[in-house]
């Protein structure tokens, strides 16, 4: 019995959990040392006796050992993004700080024959945004992300805040409640951190952007599909007037879905109830640093409502990515005749390097690219080469808003995870109608970007 | 002596600090050994030897990961409320970054028979505040919050941003000196987060709000009593003028003040010096998406000062709690009669479920729901029904700024720590005087809440 | 060979990679008495079994309790400035999190003589940011400081957003890119958290300020130098119209940098191209409450370009320290003559107590004071006197700005690490032209300050 027990305070000392007999060589010396007559009655007992007290006092040390590692592993931080995460060691209680900084410089090249507005060269900060998230009890989640670049009316303010729950017996199904992007539009779902070029598409003028709002969503590897209901933006004050709603879904469908390998389909739709406000469309070429819009409806009054559908599908295979979008958007007017806008573009992305641009099924969208080989010790990072046409049409009867084609060459280097630099030449092919008519200018635009 | 060194060394091995006795068996029997003429002196010294050189590794690697576990134990990193707080290992150094979001939407019906202006349903940010908290050296401690709600002139900015320190030798007694509220009014006290509906009582037309000051305070468990000289609010910027200042000042007194049980009594004075500046009281009814004030003084020219004072108590028995308020403000004119306004309220909460509303004698107020019971594995979350009566009344002499009775039914649900969602129905029973006369609306609204 | 792997495992037990034959005196022992007969082939080999199984758990639980004490300690998080600071074990990533909080009050007293307007006495948030900065991949750094205080147009907003590599093969070289400080003045390289009194001396009028830019820049013990080229500052938006650029280099030399003793010489200039836009320069009297400018020169229009270069001298002795510069300005303008305006400050500080004014070659400035005493516990905290002359001349030909001279006297307290009071008194000893003419006025200025 004491040998027993002896046994298994070594065996606890030894690391805490191990079988009965793990270490008990000393005590079974002993055993066979006082059978063998080599040591007295007397003699053996004080030994006893003494591996005795060794046993309390090791438990003890054990436990307290266990409980300062315990301790110490209570939570995981990690900076190994530039930001901070911390998780709990059970991961359901997560804390995320990290933000994005993006700086652009534009050069921009005019053709004389235009009667136009000049276009200002200049520097920019074009985002610079703060978050917080995190998980709570496993199954809550919330973001809090404040975008701090710009002055006055100019400054963008609150991006995403909103609490989800996705608790249910359901596979991939979520609910979230608060001011985030209607589900619409692939170019929009991804981040302007993980956009192939330094500003997206012309036809982001019809962007469903942000609201107040409640969303389900289902995300599955191989289809995801989001329905919400919508109120204000974030960043508007009450009043007299009801505010407008909307209601937005998004189903895609994805056949393919593997690191380096994907076909993705899409359809989306949204609708925006503006109770006869006014609604404008607008878009500068690809750009951002001037300001200057070249197609403009100006603002369209008595709108009743509007509906704008699109269309999505997005390939990779391997090095290679493509992606292409088509959106129509259908003003309903009380008083004056109904509109309808649409564009389009295709861009697609080679990587000189063996990297790919990383998919993800949740939000059904494009993600960071994290270089294979990163920069330093004979890494070069990830270098990708794009190509993108687009297209968009402002002009419907009497609304002279124009129309603009665009082309655009990019350039990306990724040298670590989350840093990315951009060189993006865009040049107008056409502008028809508008204020911008035949304003066919060349633009060379940077971007440092910095995502922690 | 080198058997006790030997001893030593096994006990350092066992966990650092045991009595030298311990873990001595193997050299005691080497030692019963040895006498007993089992083995030789060269045996005998052999094994000590290797004994010996043994004792120095061991101290040696056992030194290092009572270091490393030292080192690893050095803060203490919790994110269980969202946020993250960092802890050092004495608790005189600790730093806390947390915020809050506040979505709301209401839905107005309105009293036909009122020929008043409309409100307008929608949603909102009510708020969405970020803050950093610390302790330096145990005694000296700050907070920076900001309030990132609102657009241009409607935003918030910073609401505390302040150093205390509280190193003295009288208990409870603390100075904090920064941008924080006056120590004025319970329902101002109590952070908005823990509000038991969705917008303060009406009276909160006269809060004191924040200010840039000086304040000292001492809370102990059964009184409290704080005073404080202020300047202007943070958000303010100078000129020719010499800002107004002021000095307010409240005590309370918890005869019982259990977990569960608590009865609070109170009195508060604040006094303003306004330098002949202007003063405006107004309220909307106890909701904040529309924006629009169902009484209101107007703006009131020449005061030179006004000296507001409370009275107020609360109650705590189980389930069950209560709390109460009468605030009286009168304005000294230079030039013109002086003005006297008035308001109080009576509220009532009871939880369907095992909780109960805990109070904090620091700072004599209400804190923060934690449910007995979280959502999830079966549990519900705590419920709670609340009912409020308000009144107040900005009408006196040549001023109608009209007076309105409020009733409030309330439901909140806390399902884990730090979320609550609430649904209040206001219904106005009645306006009387002012541009909002008769205008009896009833409002239903909802409040999502992440506090972190 | 059993026997030696046996006394492996014990060894690894110990710690984990200690020689193979420490705490082997068990084996030794074993060994010895089956070698003396004490013990048979059959005890000999039952005991070598146990030992054998304990073996393999020994080295799987160390093995688990080292992995463990990896976990533990990948990272260090550490809170003792108030802020927190996070860094990886070989400290390739870091991220830390803080920020400052200035709160200033003034009272003015004004020459009667004078005709001028009035000093408002008041209070004021004067700065409120909040940083967020770290380290990836070890080369890679970035910074992103907001400033909170302030309302509307006058809200500081973006201070610092910038990425940054040095990973050259050049001692002290890095190159960063974003938006910072132009290389130019000492005063304004030092942060305003270190500045030995509450405004930096009159000549800040010239200040180059932060603009979007790229920048080298080698710091080394003795030397440093940095040149940079800049665009547009962050908050401001695009137009039709280019945007200005500049130029920007400044070098110094350190004779002597040790603790406690330094001689600091430097020469900085600075290129702006306006292209024909406007230009002011104007100041207050080293106060920040009123916001009266007592110098000003109005806006200057067409100016083309201009050049403005500085001359610095820093010197520190124990308790000592010392700082003089001296900047000019010359305007070239298209349409109508050049100008030039000029100014200087010196300044002194003196401390009570046993510290000394830090100085760091990474920017070649002096640094935060860190009490050699912290209060508490019979500590005083550090304790400075410091007496400033500056004066500034804005007028040149036909521009009548004013010229000031003011003689300051500082008290400066720091308690603990990153908390400073501070006293200024400062007497305008005379304003000779521009709309201020002959107003004396004295300020008694107050400021708390938290960095975190």
């Amino acid at each position: 019995m004491k040998i027993n027990k002896l046994a298994l305070a070594a065996a606890v000392f030894m690391g805490g959990s191990v079988s009965a007999h793990a270490g008990s060589e000393l005590t079974t010396l002993l055993m066979l040392l006082h059978e063998n007559g080599t040591i007295s009655d007397a003699q053996y007992q004080r030994v006893l006796a003494e591996a005795k007290a060794t046993e309390q006092k090791t438990i003890a040390q054990t436990e307290d050992i266990q409980e300062r590692l315990d301790k110490a592993t209570n939570v995981e931080v990690n900076v190994n993004k530039g930001g901070l995460a911390v998780k709990s060691r059970d991961g359901n209680f997560t804390t995320q700080i990290g933000g994005r900084m993006q700086l652009d410089s534009a050069w921009y090249g005019e053709d004389d024959s235009a009667a136009g507005s000049t276009l200002g060269d200049g520097t920019k900060v074009r985002r610079a945004r703060l978050y917080i998230k995190g998980t709570v009890n496993k199954d809550w989640f919330y973001k809090f992300e404040y975008d701090f670049a710009g002055t006055g009316d100019t400054r963008k303010g609150i991006t995403d805040i909103w609490v989800g729950y996705n608790g249910f017996d359901f596979e991939g199904l979520s609910v979230k409640a608060g001011h985030f992007r209607d589900p619409f539009m692939l170019q929009d779902q991804i981040s302007d951190n993980n956009t192939q070029f330094t500003e997206r598409a012309s036809i982001d003028a019809f962007t469903a952007s942000r609201h107040i709002g409640v969303m389900g969503s289902i995300d599955r590897k191989h289809w995801t599909t989001a329905l919400g209901v919508f109120g204000d933006k974030a960043n508007t004050n009450g009043g007299s007037d009801d505010e407008g709603w909307g209601l937005g879904g998004r189903s895609t469908w994805m056949p393919v879905n593997e690191k380096g390998s994907l076909v993705h389909l899409g359809l989306a739709a949204n609708y925006r109830s503006t109770r006869g406000g006014e609604v404008q469309f607008k878009q500068q070429p690809e750009t951002n640093i001037s300001g200057v819009d070249f197609v403009d409806t100006g603002k369209l009054l008595d709108v009743d409502s509007y509906l704008t559908l699109g269309a999505e599908v997005a390939l990779v295979k391997n090095r290679f990515s493509g992606q292409a979008e088509y959106i129509r958007t259908q003003l309903e007017r009380d008083t004056t005749s109904d509109l309808t806008f649409d564009g389009w573009y295709a861009q697609t992305g080679w990587f000189l390097t063996q990297d790919t641009r990383p998919y993800t099924h949740k939000g059904a969208k494009f993600k960071a690219v994290k270089p294979n080989s990163p920069f330093g010790n004979g890494g070069i990072g990830a270098w990708e080469l794009a190509l993108r046409y687009s297209t968009i049409d402002l002009m419907d009867g009497a609304i002279n808003g124009g129309e603009m084609d665009n082309v655009t060459l990019g350039l990306n280097w990724f040298p670590v995870a989350g840093l990315r630099f951009s060189a993006n030449y865009i040049k107008v092919l056409e502008v028809e109608g508008g204020a911008h008519d035949n304003e066919e200018a060349d633009i060379m635009q940077l971007r440092g970007q910095w995502a922690f």
